[in-house]
């Protein structure tokens, strides 16, 4: 098939190689020359604007639109009076889901269809296959269903789950249609929910590792208890250890791989401040849980601490210790944790 | 009754002038001589040692520790020797309640009594009364009854619970035998452990109403959402929300007095860097909950954020970078919230 | 003055009774002939429907509006035709802000203010006064100026805070204009998320206190250490230790006062299930936090546990069974602590 | 080799199974015969008593004790006797690293040497090879190289992490000589802590998938806010996401694999009461995380869930409601959410 794509950054230029590599033909648009440069350099074809794109494709057509969440909208718009009924939108980027149902309703009056592909996977997407929750109306998914096969990582990808006998459907390809407007969003953002609270498990379990030679440190100023810090002074290999999980544990994931590889090359993480961004899926994903009466403390707190990492609890911290040295006199040490 | 304090500091001469203003007699103990030498112009007796301080004394004595938790261990081992059988040593600080079971058990042999008193109150406690939280044996306990008395607040500090009628006993009066050896100083902890979550309660209140009006500053790139920033455009008066509250609210309590009073004053808290230091308290309660099986989030969530406050978290943080640039190319941009 | 009341509940009869004891005349209605029954009965004056209390009330009038927080939108659009330029609607209830500032749109254009005034106090409120968070324009604030100060706990309600001298503004009385509209139902949410978070803090302080004996029953199967257990012997009275802190500890509050008085009469809590329901404001605070990349894990913990209180964890908690039957073998022992 | 197994439940019988398939010789002893029976009916050697077991060993002997973590200490007093200087003590349990400090201080003075290894990879591991953390002096260490060789993937377990060039160390193969004596169970008990929060990751986002179509039952009590049910109208199906998310996604992990088998087979997960047990590592991990000032609000959390999945929060609730009855007069509907 022939699509085209909207965005030539980490994640779209990824999606239009692996379409390419399966056989389809992919062209592309993105304002950044440079960006559409390396791929064109491959032999992708670009167009030079979205009605250039749009002219270019088959119909009825397919436009992906993989770009970051806050311009989806603005794209949208540009492309909808470009378009026909029959024609599809495809918005694979992070976007919140009820903005999907919106779009998907206002597209779906002139006959347009919208889809909410949820698009997991990152950088490595391109080797290791993209996996893509759908939403949307059944019969362009259906049509899109090469499309989606291609990118894909395809059964091979994982050993297949004791019980499920028979023909493989999409679900174990690595795509699925998941149901109609957002639902594809709706199941990537909470996908990046249980994503922040994995990161979270991990990063908070090996900070304790590495924590755990303090007792050798006996002035610290955080060991009240001296009778604890006999028992942490072990100095942990840290790279080591993630690596030793890899194989055999019940903790082994990708999340853990991939950080093992950043910590062999680089055991104290120097080249990052640690004040870690969020995008919106963790939040939706709180959101979500709060709408619906169900808890989500891990997922949530997990959401938390990236807030604390860039600061956002300062006012609240100094309003403890304006607490503290009210009721107690305590005034406040100078920081001593590094 | 004429009882000695070892200990001079906030704590220490608190309860020594208090005591003195209800007719009773205190002779102080401290090595540091400016701490002593305020009290004693006022014409409160010192001794210049340990030795001195148990020989001022009726016999048999009463000793009241009132010095930091990690220094407790020491004063005890060094004013053992210096008591008989019947004297008792009262420990007023902020100990493991385990180590005041340890010490209980120790004195015992030597016929000395030991209580552990959960005190609380602060620097307001001259004024105010302190709560006393009593472990230990019977006897010693009603032997410093006299003392208890006058030390706690009185049944007047606070309007009687409806259904509370006849003689008031002494938790209405603001002390109580709580149980046997280590009662006293787990009841404290257990305070401690609600007074951490309080404060981070109403911390984390005070720092949402003063984020209220980000929306108007819409170059934050803290806000993924122009959708939700037009609904945050609120200047509050923080301080004049804190006294409001004050009166009528079912938030009234005294760290809203406490913090209304900080604010009012200084509504930016610039005095404080926020890194907030813990003492054990919040620790043990959160040990405790662990070993008996009982959920407290709350409690332990707030004792978490002090450790972040003071960097605890810094390679979580880093890891999490990591991990998102490893999976998604994600650079960490320079902190923006301050 | 003369305002008219709709919703005759726990805290709008309150409210009624709080403004005549002052005054003030206050003419009611609810459809619910019994609630209005009572207020009848002592001397105050209802109306049989919307336009009748209308029609009762001095122009320009007002009318405070005290019902559940799903019902107000009904209300307001049946008032809304009954009034014209200059009258005023005033929200009492437990709205989401940003409703009040869509009513507050609305009817600005036909010249009618809308005004939302948190209103704190529960059912205490009539003899303690309740705190009034108000938002909306100016001029109604300032001509209503005697309802809200009838209505509020007044200055002696709470000793003043120190540094604030002069002629006391009406923060000092318990009603503060917060500012414009959402503004009083915004300062509302956050303080019953602090709310939220008290409770939670007191009652996991309790449920502590109150297992510390379990290691006297050392066949419990959630000890799975026994050197641990010999630490938790202690039989605590709750009720009492509880009484213990309202005077002179750091703890105290309004919300232990009330406790207090609850564990004096029913130790066991035996006539509550536990299933803890919550209104909007606790969710709305963290979804705030969420918004403005404030932490607030205190908050939202707090609230989570009441989802957990209803079930809402039930499929979470099978997920986790399956998860440890999957990889250990483990099948799940019956319930064993209540 | 020839080493000793004490322990023939699932984890003991795997480790024996595996060691006779790399050709080693396992001898193994459990009182419980029916445990035994299935190993010596495959022709694995059974001792039995203690005392049978060591004299079948070739000296300087090995044993390696796989009883749940309450029991192995009485083992190891047993087992002491019957051994002399230079034999050999794992402890492959999930004791507390504490325990395997003292114990292995103990034998030592005997000349014995005790090894502390946490061994993960539960039932699958006799398959998939057993992830093992080692603690203890180098030279038994070594010794018993092969037998760790033996038991542990292997390195084609997992793709080799990019810049580890060269020849593979024992991480590489999943084992690894963590440190001194406590360094292995220690490494465990993070490994453990670390799995809880992933798993409860993974569990409350499939709850909150599960509850995402509860706009459709507009009648249900948990929800304040209709406008919000509009946007909760999905039916996922759990099972087919999950094995979605197995290829190409961020969250894959082998806890996803085996989780995606259980709801295959029962997407309800009817056959668990969602009463979830712990063992001690998610405790020590909590505790470690409080002693070393280090937050870890995401494990605690996830471990404090499961304490309140097995009613250990019912108290709390309880008071949650009092207080709610008290301020507010709220009586507690009857529990509606299942």
């Amino acid at each position: 098939m022939h699509i085209g794509m909207v965005g030539a950054g980490r994640m779209g230029s990824g999606l239009a190689r692996r379409l390419v590599r399966a056989g389809h033909t992919c062209t592309v648009y993105d304002p950044n020359p440079a960006a559409v440069a390396t791929l064109t350099a491959d032999g992708i074809p670009a167009a030079g604007s979205l009605p250039e794109l749009v002219a270019a494709l088959p119909k009825p057509c397919a436009v992906w639109i993989m770009v970051p969440a806050d311009l989806t909208g603005t794209v949208v718009d540009d492309l909808t009076p470009l378009l026909t009924a029959g024609d599809v939108v495809i918005d694979g980027g992070n976007s919140f889901y009820r903005d999907a149902v919106t779009r998907s309703h206002a597209l779906s009056e002139r006959g347009i269809h919208y889809l909410d592909v949820g698009t997991s996977g990152g950088t490595s997407g391109l080797d290791r296959g993209f996996c893509l929750m759908i939403g949307g109306p059944t019969e362009p998914v259906e049509r899109l269903d090469p499309i989606f096969r291609a990118l894909a990582p395809g059964i091979d990808a994982a050993p297949r789950t004791p019980g499920r006998d028979g023909a493989p459907g999409p679900a174990e390809h690595g795509y699925l249609h998941c149901g109609p407007a957002g639902a594809g969003h709706f199941a990537k953002m909470i996908h990046n929910g249980i994503e922040y609270g994995q990161m979270a498990a991990l990063a908070e379990g090996m900070s304790i590792l590495r924590a755990a030679g303090i007792g050798t440190t006996p002035t610290n100023p955080d060991q009240p208890a001296p009778t604890e810090a006999a028992h942490y002074t072990y100095d942990f290999d840290v790279p080591a250890i993630l690596e030793l999980w890899r194989r055999g544990s019940v903790v082994t994931s990708w999340l853990l791989d991939l950080t093992a590889t950043a910590v062999h090359t680089d055991p104290d993480l120097t080249e990052f401040s640690g004040h870690v961004p969020d995008s919106g899926e963790g939040r939706w994903t709180a959101r979500a849980a709060i709408d619906l009466a169900v808890p989500a403390p891990v997922l949530t707190t997990a959401l938390y601490s990236r807030f604390a990492s860039r600061d956002g609890a300062a006012y609240a911290n100094k309003s403890l210790s304006a607490m503290r040295k009210a009721f107690g006199g305590h005034t406040e040490p100078v920081k001593t944790m590094t």
